[in-house]
């Protein structure tokens, strides 16, 4: 099942189900107001979504064109968003460029940060800060949304309350992290606003793309107009998302809607520290990255962070080729 | 005006007015369904909210007794609740406790925490917890609630955007703590579920006691039953509610429903570091201050941290000693 929200000057926008090619959209706020509305009520509506869904997927209701551009992210604001960082080796490469080493621990104990969830970005809408000075990036990642999870639950319990996939872009400001980490309350100032895929989808639409937790299948970052990633989710993700939501849940029960990320999507690629798509390799998804590997190289890095008017891409297609979640499309604009 | 959230079995509860002396309470759920419908609204309800509650006050509608044990917190669930550390005192202390100097910075750039607020605790529930060898605390704090606030603004823009004032019992785990934050990634396991108090008040109910955005009264921690904190809450506070919302708001928008947290209130009480209630001091609103204190004074702290089965109660009182919030009244239980 294929799920947004469309735009319709409130809050929480209007549920809308997507057919699985993207083309076809069709009204499901009769079924549930809003996205959180279904997942508050999950259990009740489920059956209820997938039969239309698969009315639209058959032209059997009535239906529109889908555009991406009137999508909200599919939460348009949740009541959590807590971030995993579980490719471990882009945590190694961060630590690495600034020549300190990585605790053993961090191979068995997730990290994961608090995110701010009151006021995503649209898919489609632009970033908007005040300065590009911060050293604005992009972090590709996917995304899970949960049903009520209880405090102390098993990886496995936790996985089995993954309702919805999405990909994220976790815009990050690389100038304020080392100020904010050093205060040791965590990221805050340094991780503004994030935006979502158009499109969330329930785990068996990835059919066995979907397994183990993880989502086998590149994750695309196009920046400004090049292809500049396209890591496989599913390899060297160390934790996968049962663990994460379990890790989350450790000292807590997660409310249903609850956002949990992958944290950024890197690959080792059988090096040392990867390599970029012109060199032959998957390239990376975050700016952060590839200016780690040409300081690890040159000693400084040579690749600038995001100004105004760039763009970022991010997409995920499917064997076939075709869009799973629709695009998240974004260009960094300055605050009036 | 004075506001709470009824229990009724649903995830958000029902809006309420209660009287200023808090004894009688009607339903405002025909004017805003919920708390968070109500901050959505803010403009277009709050006069129909203020015509009510100077007609409950005024016995001029229906109402029944007012019990405190019937409500969640203000709200149930929140899109995002930020917590500040504004009583540099505290933080010096937990810092010197551990033989480290606090960086100068701290005066002038607020702490900020990203806290989970997808599921918060009722003001008179208990507190479970899977274990209590994780270093159990109380944290006595006030809470704003904001309206809609826009990325950086000033702090005067910010401070006119408090539409509530709330106290918080932000449970803390020390023993997860350290390990939490030797990650960088902040707090997150350390910080289960916050409860906040019974009533959520507009600042004008607080008279000339709100003023300079801050509460200038003391606030009353009991534990296990005996007075253990009275600090006043308008002292030592070194950034007010406009500069912790501001800061919050440095690098995104803030949405209707935000709450920004105090930090554990704090006073110097013109001593190096303070003084119990059995001292003659003012006390503290945490237990982790009593330990730093003993560990200053004595090499080892000897006040023990909460156990299954201890309680824990906050209150603040007008000028003539009546409760103006109601109490959060809440016992540590073992998780089934």
């Amino acid at each position: 099942m294929k799920l947004a929200t469309y735009k319709n000057d409130t809050r929480d926008g209007t549920l809308m189900l997507v057919s699985r090619d993207l083309k076809q959209t069709c009204s499901a706020s009769d079924i549930a107001a809003t996205m959180q509305d279904a997942l508050d009520n999950w259990g009740a509506v489920e059956e209820k979504l997938q039969a239309r869904y698969e009315q639209l997927n058959s032209g059997k209701v009535e239906s529109e064109a889908f555009e991406q551009s009137k999508c909200e992210s599919p939460l348009p604001r949740a009541y959590q968003w807590a971030d995993g960082s579980a490719y471990v080796n882009h945590v190694e490469l961060v630590r690495k460029a600034r020549g300190a080493t990585m605790p053993e621990s961090f191979w068995t104990d997730p990290l994961m940060y608090q995110g701010g969830s009151d006021d995503f970005i649209g898919p489609r809408d632009d970033v908007i800060l005040p300065s590009d000075e911060w050293g604005i990036d992009f972090e590709g990642e996917i995304a899970v949304v949960t049903d009520d999870v209880p405090m102390a639950c098993s990886p496995e319990t936790a996985a089995s309350k993954i309702r919805l996939l999405m990909l994220v872009n976790d815009v990050s400001l690389r100038g304020l992290i080392p100020g904010e980490l050093a205060k040791g309350f965590g990221f805050f100032q340094s991780k503004p606003a994030s935006a979502f895929s158009p499109v969330a989808v329930t785990p068996d639409e990835l059919g066995d793309k979907w397994k183990e937790n993880k989502v086998h299948l590149p994750l695309l970052s196009t920046y400004n107009g090049e292809l500049f990633g396209k890591p496989e989710a599913g390899e060297d993700m160390t934790f996968d998302f049962g663990q994460l939501i379990a890790h989350a849940a450790k000292s807590r029960n997660l409310g249903a809607g609850t956002i949990i990320g992958s944290g950024t999507v890197s690959n080792k690629q059988g090096t040392e520290h990867g390599s970029a798509i012109s060199e032959g390799g998957v390239g990376y998804s975050c700016i952060a990255e590839v200016r780690m590997i040409e300081t690890i190289r040159d000693g400084k890095p040579s690749t600038a962070f995001m100004r105004f008017g760039d763009t970022i891409h991010m997409e995920m297609r499917d064997s076939d080729g075709h869009s799973i979640f629709g695009e998240i499309s974004q260009t960094i604009k300055k605050l009036n």
